[in-house]
Formats: C-alpha cells, structure tokens, sequence
C-alpha cells in the first residue's frame, strides 16, 4: 500500500525557501501572496497491506530518519 | 485562502532524492519498502477569496515559477 508523508517546518521555525518563493513570485507579478512555506513530500510504496501496521512502520520511519523532529512536523497519509 | 501545491517528478522521471531515502530505509532495517518517491509541497496563503480565480493564479504560478513543466506534474488543492 502507498504512504504519503508530508514534511512541513513547524509553525514559527523560519522558512527561508517558502520566503525566497514569495518574493519570487511578487517579482514575477502575482499579486496578494501573503505567505508561503515550503515543505517535502514522500511517497512510500509498502509490501505491508495492514494499514495500522503500515502507519507504525512510516511513523518511525519519519521519527529515525524523514523528519527532523526538532524543528518538522509530519502527517502520513494512505490515499488509497 | 490557503492553497496546497503538490509537485512531484512524472512517472518515468529518475528520482535519485528517493532512491537515496529507500536505501536508507533498507539500511536502518526497514523491510517492505518497494518505491520511495520525493517532491515538494508549497503551501500558499493567498488574499484571493474566490476560488475559481485562486486556482487559476496557482496555475499559473505553477506554470511559471513553481514546477518544472517538463519532468514534473502538480495537484492544486483547498484544504480549507
């Protein structure tokens, strides 16, 4: 079964790559951008079929080595 | 009104950030991890309340600036 992990910064940890896109996009014309972040998504294809087993398994994979917990907050996701 | 823009790499497109994060996983001794693919999520607050006109900005946003129309797709969602 596929996984979707999304990566975001935690609210209030600075975000110079979302800042570095706004301004980009008011450069290139696009008026009313009021703030944007950027983060990462990762989509995990499993051999598990059991969807709790398959949340524990990308839960720690994201606590050992996706996310970096300190300043990332994550959220897992199976679109199927 | 907050925008989500999901980019990823077209399938076919090599995608050696998600090679690298699946044999990472294998090497921390996570089984069952058939396919890893990584892109990005920019999260947009736009003044624009309507949203026919948001989409269309984000579109061309997207068009000009946020993907790379040649190797990768994107997915524009309203998550408000």
């Amino acid at each position: 079964m596929r996984a979707r992990v999304t990566i975001m910064l935690k609210p209030g940890v600075l975000d110079p790559q979302g800042e570095a896109v706004r301004h980009a996009l008011a450069s290139l014309g696009f008026q009313g951008v009021e703030a944007v972040r950027q983060g990462k998504v990762i989509e995990i294809d499993l051999a598990e079929e059991d969807r709790a087993a398959a949340q524990a398994a990308v839960e720690a994979m994201c606590q050992r080595l996706l996310a970096n917990t300190v300043i990332e907050t994550w959220r897992i996701e199976f679109p199927d």
